[in-house]
């Protein structure tokens, strides 16, 4: 497992805030005649329910990139709680409505809130989240601006764009035999990295710097989010089990169309003939995990991962990150890139 | 059907104006990786696909009385159209979502998004449209204060809360053999009335009145909801099908727990024994239509009615709503509430 150790002594110790600062954005939800909407919204949260807890509860890295930003950029982290729980509340709107979309039973190992209250209410309770995190970002009005608070808002509601126009093109993906590798960069920029570059963008917003630097702070996390997704696609097929808890292969298996695999359809070689025919296997999965190595889908992958984490690295260093928070945003982000396969 | 002359000729006068404002709020959603996203959008508003046009736009009510009570209010309508381009999205984003809970097939004549794309992709959509709708909303700070777009969007999202949590209560009637009465008015100031309430609230809030007056349009359109809602609940059961374009009695073949349908399960007498036995028919619905009447169901929701009619002009004379605007959403009020069985 990777060290995550200096990010985790932070996270310790703002982690009471952050609960707190949730705990007052959900209330809302919970008047005396919804009370069965608060629990699917604390069982989403890993609060309540069954085999709730800290894994339930996931990493909250989101949050905790957020917090860091606003600190590194100058400012005291306290200020940017309203925005780290409105990125935490959207990051889990969208897994609800994700978890149906995909047809998904489990997460972080629970059964999916679709599973246990049935679809209709979940669609409906991922909307309130989403309208919860919108009200819970507005609060940052009681320590910035009205301007701050405004631009901090717009810059929330285009992410929230970008979040369904990647799902959008994930979506779309499953129905099409091949798909440009543009086409893939530009859903896991909406998937993945835009969330993370505005929790980074919003952070910093909070300090108020120069917008230059606010942009900066927007392109680290916009690049480490597109680098971590190539490095997840990487650890799919080929990475050890033990070490990063997931099934080798296990993207071959279900056929997903991640980075390696595109590039693979695209050499149109003994890859693509094996992956267009007849019915997956896991012996045909281990051996187009071969094929694919020896064609360079590995390989492209690695150099892709090794470019946009330059990038990354290369625009927090123009953030001019300050103090303990600057370095631990470096570090963790040096270490989440460097889960090798 | 209803006169509705005066709000017509208002209609045709601002609509190029909210057709535009919609036109740039959607415009986000559809870079060129994404021109199918946008595709839903503009179908699910009427203006792509087959049977575009007039019918499919539907009647835009929610902006137009936003920017009515934003003329009324001493304003003038142009500075609330990016509040009325909010309401009309998340009107529909609601639609789009709602057709999949509730699992129908036509919306306006036409098949719903989801019918025609899927489940994923229209689950999707709605959230494109949620975000866009919020987009929008914060447009306001082109034509008003930041403070007041702001306050905007501080009750937006408030509402949109609101509207979840009706939802939530609607779904959960259909597993539940009693509902009281006052939960199914808390079902209904949620999903219906509380968007009404914002339109006419935020449209005053453009013109700046006082906060007291601000107050009175929202309750305006409050208790206007509500009244529409128990009318549409009247209609569902014994409306006149030819005047009213509804089926007569469809709302028991479907058995909808309507207020009235509620009144009469609460009254433990003949319509709540054959309410609960056996399959519906068309013939057992016509007899529960006669017993529901002779129950004192038809009795008590018409006196619910009238009583929030009452209660909604007492707001808007409260509201003082000035010129033409004033005259138009008084009159549309009662036009509107005055739809007969």
């Amino acid at each position: 497992m990777t060290d995550l150790s200096a990010i985790n002594a932070f996270a310790k110790s703002v982690r009471p805030a952050v609960r707190e600062e949730l705990e007052k954005a959900i209330a809302r939800a919970g008047d005396h005649s919804t009370p069965a909407l608060l629990e699917m919204i604390t069982y989403q949260l890993g609060w309540s329910g069954e085999d709730c807890g800290t894994k339930a509860e996931g990493k909250q890295l989101r949050a905790l990139f957020c917090l860091l930003a606003c600190q590194a950029a100058g400012g005291v982290w306290q200020d940017a709680l309203p925005a780290a729980a409105a990125v935490e509340l959207i990051h889990n709107f969208s897994l609800i409505h994700d978890d149906i979309e995909d047809n998904s039973y489990f997460r972080r190992g629970r059964p999916t809130v679709w599973k246990i209250w049935g679809q209709a209410q979940a669609i409906n309770t991922g909307d309130a989240m989403f309208a919860l995190a919108n009200a819970s970002l507005l609060n940052l009005s009681q320590s910035v601006s009205p301007e701050v608070a405004l631009k901090a808002g717009k810059r929330f509601h285009a992410t929230c764009l970008r979040l369904t126009q990647g799902q959008h093109l994930d979506i779309a993906f499953e129905n099409q035999n091949q798909v440009e590798l543009e086409t893939y960069f530009q859903m896991a920029a909406g998937k993945t990295a835009a969330l993370l570059a505005y929790c980074l963008e919003v952070g910093a917003l909070c300090a108020r710097p120069d917008p230059q630097i606010q942009a900066h702070y927007h392109d680290f996390g916009h690049f480490l989010g597109l680098a971590f997704q190539v490095q997840d696609d990487i650890l799919g097929i080929w990475g050890d089990e033990e070490r990063t808890g997931k099934s080798t292969i296990g993207d071959l298996i279900t056929r997903k169309k991640t980075l390696p695999v595109l590039y693979g359809l695209s050499q149109n070689k003994s890859f693509q003939a094996e992956w267009m025919s007849g019915d997956m296997t896991p012996e045909k999965a281990v051996r187009l995990g071969d094929l694919l190595e020896a064609e360079g889908g590995l390989a492209y992958a690695q150099s892709e991962a090794d470019r946009l984490t330059g990038q990354a690295l290369t625009a927090l260093q123009n953030a001019q990150p300050q103090g303990e928070a600057g370095e631990i945003l470096e570090e963790t982000a040096r270490q989440l890139l460097s889960r090798s396969v």
